[in-house]
């Protein structure tokens, strides 16, 4: 049975404590392969924490642009019938006939690499033009007093973290802050994944007037994926890089940056925050 | 020109300061992709801050297991006479004839997924078993007050860290906490690679009696690169995954994590860590 955390002992050293050294049970965030297959043919193996894993796959799958709505995908599951020895950590998916299937070219090679979301894609401009949302005519205006509270909601809400310290968060706010999803996961990419997911099955794309805030930093794939989902404010607790700042600005999306506290950083799009 | 920072104008919010919000102008950790090229073929391409490409391209391929010493490389350079549009972004590699090329998999997508270390691959038990160096016979041991003094030895290196607050980095200490090298990416699996590629081009392999040292957390995927490069003790500043604790064990390799203040915690090979 997957498992968000695992108690393992650990041997925990303070140098300021008396006594030396303890040994005891410690919670661990879980983290397992996940195999996302396409009618039994491995699409992608993504190292994520069990849990919501339907929802990774079909978060992932619209990020890539495979899917858009959720007829779309006649089936989702995990595996029965398949020659995986977890059967858990395989999710196989029945795309639609009218779906083109994911263009593959065999040149590329079977090498992923660390949080990219272009890896063996024909480039970056491949991707930037592939939302078939435009987030820049997205009015929503979000007071800062409301960003800066979302953190404090985002932590509130996360049970795993406070076990193992080991979980990114992804939340999503509605413009007033009222905290609509949470996922968590060890890849920051994988808990925006459950998030898009969740929000295609209940069929509630594009997250237009909804503030998506992540607990790490904002990489360009995030941005990408927040595109994707229609989501027209991308909010951070850490650093943004210069590639997200820059594919903000091209989609006409707000991304905030640093949020803590009673301070944050607007990157693109401040029209949308006010005071 | 590659830059590691970029500064771009952002719009400061506080709500408790005066006057409202302030433009001025900010640095940003520079995000671009990296393509990994082997005879001008793609193989891979990461997500990554422009500078050390050379040494992230050789601690990739030494981490995938396609490289092992530094005459297994003939060339190794930042693409001239390719179609590349922006040519410092692009290594292409040329690889001895007696080095056998990376097996792809053209039933493998070309997708690539998230701080994932082994997607596409036949899976982890295959990752398991691939590195040449016994680190479990690796005898050093290092005081738990040399540990405690690490993270603060890697913030003062970090030069870049001060201006953007968004990059990770990986240093390489010995056994007394002498730095031996400093490396900072926006993805921390790049930071490592750049590491473990610096001491590949040094000759440097197996890194008997080091520490390496990263700014986050432990990932199985981190584990398996310190243990591909022959590093007996991994440790960071944040949680350790559950398959980080499981891969360190069965490596014989030394895990620790919250490595913070003068506190932390071992989570596998704890006779390496003395009072």
């Amino acid at each position: 049975m997957a498992r968000t955390t695992n108690r393992r002992p650990v041997t925990k050293i303070d140098l300021d404590a008396p006594g030396g050294p303890s040994r005891r049970p410690d919670d661990l965030a879980a983290e397992e392969p996940l195999e996302i297959r396409l009618r039994r043919k491995p699409l992608a193996v993504t190292m994520r924490t069990p849990g919501q894993d339907i929802d990774l796959a079909m978060g992932f799958l619209l990020s890539e642009g495979i899917i858009q709505i959720p007829s779309d995908v006649v089936t989702a599951q995990l595996c029965a019938g398949t020659d995986a020895p977890n059967t858990y950590n395989v999710v196989d998916v029945v795309l639609g006939d009218h779906v083109p299937p994911p263009v593959t070219d065999p040149s590329r090679g079977f090498y992923t690499t660390s949080s990219c979301g272009v890896c063996g894609k024909a480039g970056i401009d491949a991707v930037r033009t592939r939302s078939r949302f435009d987030v820049s005519a997205d009015e929503v205006s979000v007071a800062a007093r409301t960003l800066s509270e979302l953190p404090g909601k985002l932590r509130a809400a996360q049970r795993t973290f406070d076990r193992t310290g080991g979980l990114h968060a992804a939340g999503l706010f509605d413009a007033n802050g009222e905290l609509a999803v949470l996922r968590e996961d060890v890849g920051r990419h994988n808990a925006v994944d459950k998030v898009i997911g969740w929000a295609l099955r209940e069929d509630r794309l594009p997250l237009s007037g909804h503030v998506l805030l992540v607990s790490g930093r904002a990489s360009f794939e995030l941005t990408q994926k927040a595109w994707m989902a229609g989501i027209p404010v991308l909010a951070a607790v850490s650093a943004p890089s210069t590639l997200a700042a820059e594919l903000a600005d091209e989609a006409g999306m707000t991304l905030v940056g640093f949020l803590r506290g009673r301070s944050m950083n607007v990157y693109a799009g401040s029209h949308r925050v006010t005071a």
